[in-house]
Formats: structure tokens, sequence, C-alpha cells
């Protein structure tokens, strides 16, 4: 299949924070970010590959700071990689005060997929081609954060990663 | 302060998926799980915190297996350990289906959270009390993911982490 | 068909009070609880008919106390009996306060649910076993309930009622 | 305080069956529609009252037909009596099939309705003025829907009920 | 096609503004507005035409009065004429005030509507028949509305226009 | 007030059709779409003006093409031209397939906003400076379309317009 540039996938997306966004001192839900997160990167899938996507995983998330009710949230997400059937997409978010458009680094994140087609099976998907120095960066990354997410989730036995820093890494949940 | 006992803190919620839940081939979004996950952690850390809590970090998520429109997502979810003002809450989730009452784990995760005070700023909580053996296995554990979130997060150097399998893990986004 | 216990179909259903769901002072609003009821009370009955089950009524309803703007409601809900192609079932809903954890009874309530297949046409359902004693006393007393809907239903004429205290009632909206 | 005729209290509303608002086979969720009741019965005690009103209890409810994926709900209604700091509402719903403008009867209900203060006090409501022959009726069969209301609740004892046909009956749940 | 009475499209809608319609300081934000106005007429064309109908157009519409949180919308919508597969809705709309009971006019608007059939393609309508001189005027204006839409669609020259006064409108975003 | 480039105001919200937002041929329904636009030109008009901002008006919005079920919609706005306490804002919106990535213009549409402050009251707001040819040219034409406005409704004479083409036009409604 054909290579695809990483910036045919970049995905943009904002949301005003709405009371039932928030919990009881007006502060987004983490849940709801975790949501939006979660369309915005679909939406980064489905334009890579053309086709429906399925939410694989979540790498762990920080929330750095927190999100008031009346902000607006800015995701950004693009592909970061493609492997067979799967893809790692990155996120940024920012928060934006309506008052001042100042924004603040919320969270960044790496949400992977798989494609499917109409009978819910995988299918594959188109390589990933990065271009700037940040999109090569992130793609060599993202072989050791795929390591790590298999380890994580017992898919892969941690001594067989070709990441020495991997090798002792437990499973999630053992 | 006085020990809690884990159990204090069980939650549980269960959620019909309906259409607005689902994307085109009618698979729960994984981004609405996590939703749903926030929404049970933040109980869990509520009972045993008697505070609002906000959502710190959210541990690496597997989705197992799709969910279905029209299917029951149970979830369930328990303190595991606290830390001076945060808290580990761990959380099991299962698709029943509503014609077979069959049951398949879908996921298990590790949501934190931080308890504020009406000035949303961070406030101690009661130690947790682990009771039963499978408790104080996620006692023990939570250690180790709490060492992993903070490397991961950039707030620990790997080297001074105490769990050698941990020392040469790279933080997230770099 | 084969019985099943009252147990196999009891249901857990918690939900966070959002500000949409409350009123001007903060007051959950009931057509939300009797919303939240439909739900967990289907799931008892698809539980215990392996079925799609429609709402076929709902018994007098009293709101004891009302419910605030973060607390979260409790929802337990449980077949009583089995009728043929119907079923009724007992909720019982508690409000519980986020910061201090205590409990209190908000409800209790009887929904009825018939079975349909795929053409919507009734289907029978197994009938109920009750095993402890409050599912037994709630068995028999499910036979009064139920006269006392049809009556009140214009169904059964209420000089046909096998119990002298309902012989007397008017159907609603006569 | 000053009469008040029914007809100032009518209220109408209409909604449009969503998606979200159906079960698997397309039809309106009972709950859904005992939240729509709500609203517009919460809006004709608001009329009456020129108060915030809280739901006080739901009398029993009969779903007669079952309503269709895009097909709207028309609700109406109008109080039928006051009493003190309470009012009885009667609704009526009709479903209407978009293709065919034909209606039919769902459902009779009636709710009542507590008006509260900026405290969350009850406080008195105006009485209401029946004018037809119909609101004539129903303002005086009110009475005794609210002596048999008392006695479900466990309020009233059935014995010192001033309608025989009453003087048998149980509290609900007992 | 038998001509059908404006009357028979009539529909009316009521909302309860909540928080999550309203901006930061609780006044209802315009959009949801513009989207009851959208249900509500497509309500009086499905009416009219016993079709599924698309929207087609909005005339301009003037937000006159902010509505408050707590407040009731009321809608009002009923088919000023029809053209061959479209027609012309008109829509008032009044908030009112729960407290007061109070009602004040906050817009007035014309949305146009396509009937479609099962493959979505336009199908033929009833001519409309007005009855009352209000609505013989609305029926005769609504040709002089439904050439300015054309003019500023860019589907008709403005020089082409039989309204001398339309004849030098130009198409919008031009 | 210093001025402010018209860039400064460039927002973009992508949104992920949902079942519930469609009617029952599986087309996004237009009173959504307008929805849509207001949140993203609200979100223009706050960035240009730092304030919270309320939707004074709505001009001629035409559907020029359906947008189905499991596309996403991408909005963009950004502000035209500022008068005192008011601005307009232009808004395009792109319907993308998510499996082909093809997009299509479905609307283009101008609304207009004004910027209060606490107590609810206008306030101004900075000029807005336009940079490239196309901000001239909207800048330029946005004075053709506030007469149109003001003259559709009803708060400017027709015959006092600067611009011959609009001495003519008659207001909305008359």
């Amino acid at each position: 299949m054909q290579k695809k540039p990483a910036r045919a996938s970049a995905s943009q997306m904002t949301e005003l924070v709405l009371p039932n966004d928030t919990n009881i001192l007006g502060k987004l839900m983490g849940g709801r970010l975790l949501y939006y997160m979660d369309i915005v990167s679909a939406m980064a899938a489905k334009r890579h590959s053309g086709r429906v996507c399925v939410t694989a995983s979540v790498d762990f998330v920080d929330f750095k700071s927190p999100v008031e009710l009346g902000e607006f949230v800015v995701l950004t997400a693009k592909v970061t990689r493609a492997f067979t059937t799967s893809m790692e997409v990155a996120i940024t978010v920012y928060a934006e005060n309506a008052q001042t458009s100042d924004r603040r680094l919320t969270n960044t994140a790496y949400y992977t997929f798989v494609a499917i087609d109409q009978s819910s099976r995988p299918i594959p998907v188109n390589p990933l081609e990065p271009e700037t120095d940040e999109e090569k960066a992130e793609y060599e990354q993202a072989l050791y954060r795929r390591e790590m997410r298999l380890i994580l989730a017992g898919k892969l036995k941690p001594e067989l990663s070709q990441f020495p820093s991997l090798q002792g890494l437990k499973a999630q949940g053992q």
C-alpha cells in the first residue's frame, strides 16, 4: 500500500466546557477529556486509513492543569506511525481562557486504533511517511512505546523486548 | 488520620449502550468507556476520602473486547492505596449481553485522583487498610505503579526509582 | 420453562447528579429519577428473561427526600415475580452524599415489563423462584399489586378481584 | 390567596423520538416518557403557582401503546386541584406518526408537585378554580386520588379514609 | 394533490432552559434556540407533507431578548406556503418566566424544508390553503421571501426578480 | 482600543455526526448544524473581544448538501468586522467522509455577536484589522450586510440606507 504523509491525518477539535462536563467545583471531569481525545484521535486514524477505526489502547495520561467551566478545550491529533492494521496517534490538548485567550498545555497522550472492515475484522492500513523532524522523532519512538504497550497488556514477554530498558517491566495487573 | 478499609470505597455502575455511544458499526466508542471508568473511580475516591476528587492520571488501558449496542457495561471500582493527598483506584469492566446475560472482561484500569478542598487545593486523605489477599497484593503493587507513573510523567528520574526494572524507563513524550 | 432465582436478576446502577439533571435550586428532577429507575429495572427484567423488555406500567412512586446536585444516586432492582410474558420489578433508590457517604432512602417503586420477540410480540418468560424470606414476601404480595394495577388500568372489574380490599377501587381516570 | 383558573396552567410539549430515546427494537423507552411527563407537568405546576416546584409523587402509569423512533410525542398537562402547598397535575400523552399524522393515546397520568421557596421550604399556592365540566369532574375526583396516594405512601391509615372503597387498601411496600 | 389548511400543520413545543443550554452568564445560547426552531418547524413541515423533511434554508433571525436559565421557551410553527417539493414555515418564539408567567417575544423566523422520499429525493407536497387573514397575508408575502432567498443563495439573478425592490440585491458571500 | 488582526480570531471545530444528530434517514438535522455554527462563531467572537458574547442575529443560511451519519463536520470561523460592541463572524462548513476523506462545502453563514460585561450590558470591542485580500473584501462587504440586517430587523428605514440596492427592501415579517 502507498505511504501517506503524517500531515494528511492532522485533526483539530474544539469544545466549550459546559456545566454538565464539570464537577461540583467547576473543573472539567477527566473522563470528558479522555472522551474528547478519543474522538479527535479516531478522526486522525480515519483520515489516515479511510476506514472505521476502533480504540485498541490508551497510553498513560497525565492531567497537568485543571480546565475550568466556560473555557475552550483545543485538541490536535496526528498519526505517528502505522503497523499493519493499527495506528498510533499523538494528541495534544490545550485549555484556552475565553477572556484572555491564554493557552496552557493540559495533556499529551497516545491512543492506538485498529482499522476494521464491514465485518469488524482488522484490515491493513497504509504505512505512514513522516516528513518533519518532529514527525520523524515520533515515528522512531513509536516502536519503543509499542513494545511497552505490548508488555503492559501481557502480549509480549518483557525479556523478548528489543529495548533493554523494557526487559524488566511488569505486565499491568500482575 | 484513621485508616479506612478498601471495601468502604467499593463502587459499581451499570450503563446501557445507546446509539450515541457507538460508532457506525455499532461498537461502543472507547472514549465513552474511559468516561464511565472516570465516573465510577471518582465515586470510589470520593467514598474513601469524603472529598471532591479530580482525576490526576490514567494508566495504560487495553481494550480487550468490543462492546455492542444494546449491551450493558458493568463497572466496579475500589481504592487500592492512598498516598497523602492522592488515591489509586482499580477498575474492572465487564460487558453483559442482554439476551444471554453472558459476561466478558473488557478492561481493567488504574486511575489516580487527588482530593481537593473548597479552594481546589490538595488535601490529605485517610490511609487505606487492605483486608483481603487480593487487596493486599494490589496495595503492595501500587508502589510499583506509582513510580512508573511518576517516571512516565517526567516527575521522577528513572535512575532514582527503588525498582531496578523501572530504572531505564523513559518519560512519555521523550 | 425453568424457574430462575430472584437473585439472578439483581441489578445495580449509580449515577452522579449533574447540573442538567437538576432544577434551578439544585434538586434532582423527579423525571430523571423515574428515567434511571426505568433503566435499572429494565436491566433486571432482561437478566431474568434474556429478552428485550418494554415498560408496561409504573406503580405509585413517592419522592421521600430531595436529591442534591453532586450527590450519587444508587439504584438496585430485582424481579419479584413473573407472569406468563410480564415481570414485576422492585426498585430501591438511595441518595449518597459524596462528602459524608451517608445514604438515605429516597424512593421505592414497582415497574412492570413485558418481554418481546424480534417482531415486538409478547413472549413467555421463565417463572421466578423466590429464595429469601424477603423475596418470598414480595412474591406473595405481587399478586395483590397486580390486581390493583389491572383495576387502575381498567382491565379488571374491581368486583371480580380476589382481594376484598380492592373490590371497591376505581379505575384511574374515572 | 386568589383563585386561578385551571386553563391558566395548561401546558403543551412535543418531542421527536431520537435514537438515544429508544431500545434496540426502536421503541421509546418508558423512562424517557416518564421524564417528559415530569417536565410538562412541572411546567403546569409552575404556571399555577409562580414557584419552583418539586415532584412529590407519580400515580400509577399504564403504557398503552408503544411509541416508535421518528414519531412525535405530544404531551399536555393541566393542574386539576391545589392543596395548601401541593398541586395535582393531569397529563395526557399522544404519539403522532410523522408520515400519517395519526394520533393515538399512549398514556394518562397524575403527577403531584410541591411549591417551594428559595430555602426549599414548602410554600402555599393559589387555590384552583375549575371552569369546564371536565375540569370540575377532575377537581372532585382529585380528593379520592389524594387519599389513595396518602394511603399508598403510608401517610394515612386506610381506615381513616373518607372513602369506604379505600378503607381496606394496603400501603405500598407492605 | 389536495389542498391542506395551514392550521393542520400548527405545531407547538416547550423547552425548559437547562444549565447546559446556557453560557457562563446563564443566558440561553443562540444556537440552542436555532436548534429548537428547527425541530418545531420540521414538525410543521412533516404534518403538512406527511413526509420526512430536510432543512433547506433559514432566513435572517434576530435575537430580540435574551432567555434566562430556568425559563421556558415556547415555540409555535405553521406552514405558510408550499412550492412543489418545498415548504416555508413561520416560527414564533416566546420566553416565559417560571415565577411570573410573563411572556415576551424573543424571535420570529422562517425556515424552509424539502420533503424527501425513502431514497432521499425531493417529492411533491400538497398545496397549502390559507384560511385566516393572517395566513393569507403570510401566503402572499411568501413569494417575496422566496425570491429573496433564491437571490441570496445565488440561484436567481436579481435582475430577473418580479419584485423591483429585490432587483439590486446581492447574493450572499459576494 | 487597539486594532486586532482577523487571524487572531480564527477558530476551528470538528464534530462527528452521531445517531441523535440525524433524522430517520440518517441525515444531519439542520438545527444541529446551526447549533455547531453558533458555538464556533461564538469562539471567534470571544477570541477577538476577550468577552462573553451573545448571539445577536444569524443571516440567511442555505443548506447546500446533506451531511450523513458517521461523517465529520468541519467548521471554521473568523471575525470579519467589529462595530462598537458587536462583531460579524463568517463561518464555513465542510462535511468530510470518514472513508474517503473527501470534503464538500455544505454551508457558509454570517452570525453577529454582542460582547457583554458581567452585568450583561454591551461593552465596546477592539476594531478589526483585515490583512489578506479576502479579509479586506469581507471587511468592506460587512457594511452592506449590516445595513441589510438592520432593515430586515426593522431597525433601519430602507430609504435611509446608503446602498441604493437596499432602499426598497422590506423588513422581515411585514
